[in-house]
């Protein structure tokens, strides 16, 4: 139960939005621009930064969420968006995704952890500079989207294929005119 | 210097506004929403709340421009603002404001260290649950701004007083029509 009465059932931050529309506008726009709008990381590696931040923070609502929208778009299985997250550096991602993800982990630490040589090695792998900051601002999103649901307590399906169904409905509607009780 | 070029010289988030406005849009309306739009916490209290959170994640520029705000909107001098900083327990802020820092302090680590006691707590010393949300909100959102200013390395003046005339002007022009360069 979330600390906070919600007045409905829709779990993570569905429940939040719903609460409280006046925020869920910028924070949906937000989502769309970083994950959906056009750009040369494609959608589902755009997903996968924001899995991987998710289970580094240890949201399971938008780890799972997030993580059934990157399964879908990447067309891989759900044992694979598993060791992206226990290992990322052994999967066969591209040297560019290993780099930025790992600028991604910095960013979950704290800003001023990620360094020079991070950017340098993301640079030498290919990332052009538009991708490093859009990998260090989806990064940082998701450590407010993450700490907003388990900051206000809110409950989570446990059940992974949930998600893993709900995920390619998300691809497709995108974020732009989410609503949270679809 | 920034990570990236900026093609501009912009400190903090200005300077990453000016070179993604496409992002700068939803950032700036969802800085307007939390901070400046009518709610029961006064303007000044949620910029407070917002310099705590920057201090907790060591990012100068969010510190000292929030704290800048804070000071004009709350009539305070810089000495109040470092003493919520390092120890707001020991100030005259309401007990109700005290319990609100505690739950931003607990978000700043990760959401899942907010517990029902602090909640509880704020409850009883007058807060009501959309306070809390928004607590919340304004927390988990700074964890965002702070990494996306420090995480791509950008610069920032030293000179406090920069900040604290920056203060009065942004507390008038508020956030939703926000331009980088003014």
């Amino acid at each position: 139960m979330a600390y906070i009465t919600l007045n409905n059932e829709f779990p993570g931050i569905r429940g939040l939005m719903a609460y409280r529309p006046e925020c869920a506008q910028p924070l949906n726009e937000l989502a769309e621009v970083l994950l959906c709008a056009d750009g040369t990381l494609s959608r589902g590696e755009r997903e996968l930064i924001a899995t991987y931040v998710s289970y580094l923070n240890d949201c399971y609502f938008c780890q799972q969420a997030h993580g059934g929208i990157a399964q879908y778009l990447l067309s891989c299985d759900t044992e694979f968006i598993d060791r992206v997250k226990s290992d990322f550096q052994h999967t066969d991602l591209s040297g560019k995704m290993k780099a930025l993800l790992s600028i991604a982990a910095s960013v979950q630490q704290s800003g001023k952890a990620v360094t020079q040589e991070q950017v340098d090695a993301a640079v030498s792998a290919g990332a052009v500079e538009r991708e490093i900051h859009d990998t260090v601002l989806i990064a940082a999103a998701f450590c407010m989207f993450n700490r907003y649901v388990d900051g206000l307590g809110t409950w989570a399906p446990q059940d992974r294929n949930f998600y893993i169904q709900r995920g390619k409905q998300r691809a497709h509607e995108g974020y732009a005119n989410y609503n949270p009780a679809h």
